[in-house]
């Protein structure tokens, strides 16, 4: 996506082919860093402490972590059982996206095909940008379908401005290209449609008030950053007309785990009859659960994320202690919304309710056990 | 309340009295600083920046703001028409609280009920002080009608922990002593009972994690400051037992206007069969209104309450940005619960259910239009 009229995207693979080179989300909005990534521990390191995040970016990092480990294997051959080892190290770096298996497995499946080194390696990394190419096509088809319903809120507005809710950031910073709850807000922007976004900072690493109005700011988007707690409020008055989230896990009944918060809005556009949507690549269903609230592990995340708040003061980025330093804090990083709360998904193969029935019947080759 | 073994209240009237002693709580957790109030604009500086707030204490500190007005008359026969326009600059210092209506009316009454200066200076100061200890007995009163639920739940739980959650601070730094949604915990504290408290952090002002959790530190109690997200989270896995929360304005059919968030946990408890309570004493009941979320005025503060996050960096508070310098941010400080949400009112009187019906059988000598 452009910044400043620059073509950018979260990762890409540095000219030489020996680094993954990403945007160190940790800093932006204020400092504009390049990480590069070279081994395995690197690539787990960035996505552990979250210079990458995001479902579909989690799981594209990762793809190029298995890159990196046939890159780096300490035996010429690249034995397969040392393959499988640094995957499964890959997988564990983070619990929620799941993504971050599809990925690793997908390419590891290509890799363990070919039999010579050098074919291995090449196959790690073309399968790598091959995951990032189809997740921005995905992204490209999500916001394609997405724009429709935009389109029609804004038929029955008259061409008043449509107001979009987002929470935390599922835009191309999370993604490759266009983001997924983004690709439809950046697609009917490109079409001329009046739109605002509400964007929640989302507490606590306030990926909303950081990076999702960085990224509408950027492209030129009308946006405002409100709390988390203020979208029950806006909804209650008229001042909401879709919400439209990302997701780092759906079950194939319909139940999403995305960041924390996020049930909670939920909640407030059903209280207030106003559509709520999940948008998502197919590599974001996790074919296996049925049961999202019981079964989608939870992240427990360092609580210094919520005691310590990040920000620039006086040009420099510091980060400043909010309660007494001897109160503790609990920091879960999801919240799975069930099914029953969802208006609807909106896919690369277009929209449908958030029932088993209907996903499946978008995606009729996936099975569940 | 104590604070390190010293008892201490959130205002106080000078020895001499001259002015009136406020604990700046803008400054809290990371510095303790008392504020001197000298005069009206005093009074309203330390209500609109935030040096009091809460709405039982917004009132207190209102009505010694009569008694400032009365001292400082510039004639010394204290003309009526000037003590009303004092009052009427008071009262409209912040516009959501009730009680701040309510307890500079009350004093304003008494005092013109009399004739010579001398008397109407005393008046106004004995008033002011009335009201606060009123105050500080409805809290007790609060704290043991409370205490009835949180015992109950801990015998249910054959004494296990009671998890308790509550939104920002109605603790004794937003009253006079106890607080109103606190006075139950601290009084299930007394009677050895074993509670734990989540606490909401609050945004943007961070009451919960700087003002709640520093409270309840200091009292020893255990607590956990989460984010503003969290709450539906914990909820869907049975880790809140009760959510109580305090009022800055409630209709006399149930609807409660408090910070901003508190209805996305009203409706994250009823959607998990989870009681939630809101304490409050009748000064904060509106007895004019009936539909909170038509008629309750919600204030709009400065956006830079939400851009700007306050917190200690190597021993200095300093305030930081979040987010890019160039994105807007919409800064609404209450919502409205509507009543259907609120499974009781607990008061200095006993508890009630949220209907107009059963709030005017516990207060029948209240009179609505």
């Amino acid at each position: 996506m452009k910044v400043d009229d620059k073509n950018l995207r979260p990762i890409w693979l540095d000219t030489d082919l020996k680094a993954v080179k990403v945007i160190d989300q940790r800093r932006l909005p204020h400092e504009f860093v390049i990480a590069d990534l070279k081994n395995v521990d690197d690539i787990i390191m960035a996505i552990k402490e979250m210079y990458v995040r995001g479902a579909p970016l989690i799981g594209v990092t990762a793809a190029y972590g298995v890159y990196l480990a046939a890159l780096n294997s300490p035996v010429k051959t690249i034995e397969d059982d040392y393959l499988k080892e640094e995957c499964s190290r890959l997988k564990s770096a983070r619990p929620t996206a799941v993504n971050l298996a599809w990925a690793v497995d997908k390419v590891l499946f290509e890799v363990l095909k070919v039999e010579k080194p050098k074919k291995k390696i090449d196959t790690a990394r073309t399968q790598a940008e091959k995951i990032a190419e189809a997740e921005a096509e995905n992204c490209r088809k999500i916001g394609e379908h997405g724009l429709v319903l935009v389109d029609e809120i804004s038929r029955r507005k008259k061409g008043k401005t449509v107001n979009l809710l987002t929470h935390c950031n599922a835009g191309w910073l999370a993604c490759i290209e266009y983001g997924t709850a983004t690709a439809p807000i950046y697609a009917a922007y490109e079409k001329g449609i009046d739109v605002h976004v509400w964007v929640d900072e989302t507490r606590p690493l306030n990926q909303g008030s950081r990076l999702t109005a960085w990224e509408l700011g950027r492209h030129g988007i009308k946006h405002t950053i409100i709390t988390d707690n203020a979208g029950g409020h806006l909804m209650q008055h008229g001042m909401v007309d879709i919400v439209i989230v990302g997701t780092d896990r759906a079950t194939c009944t319909g139940d999403v785990a995305n960041k924390i918060g996020t049930y909670l809005k939920a909640l407030a556009a059903r209280d207030n009859n106003i559509p709520f949507y999940v948008a998502l690549p197919s590599s974001t269903f996790d074919w296996n659960l049925k049961d999202g609230i019981k079964e989608i592990p939870i992240e427990e995340r360092d609580p210094d994320e919520i005691r310590y708040v990040q920000g620039l003061d006086q040009g420099i980025t510091r980060s400043v202690l909010v309660p007494p330093a001897s109160s503790p804090a609990a920091n879960f990083a999801f919240d799975v919304t069930p099914a029953r709360l969802v208006t609807g998904f909106i896919t690369e193969r277009g929209i449908c309710k958030a029932t088993e029935h209907d996903i499946k019947r978008l995606f009729p080759e996936k099975k569940s056990p």
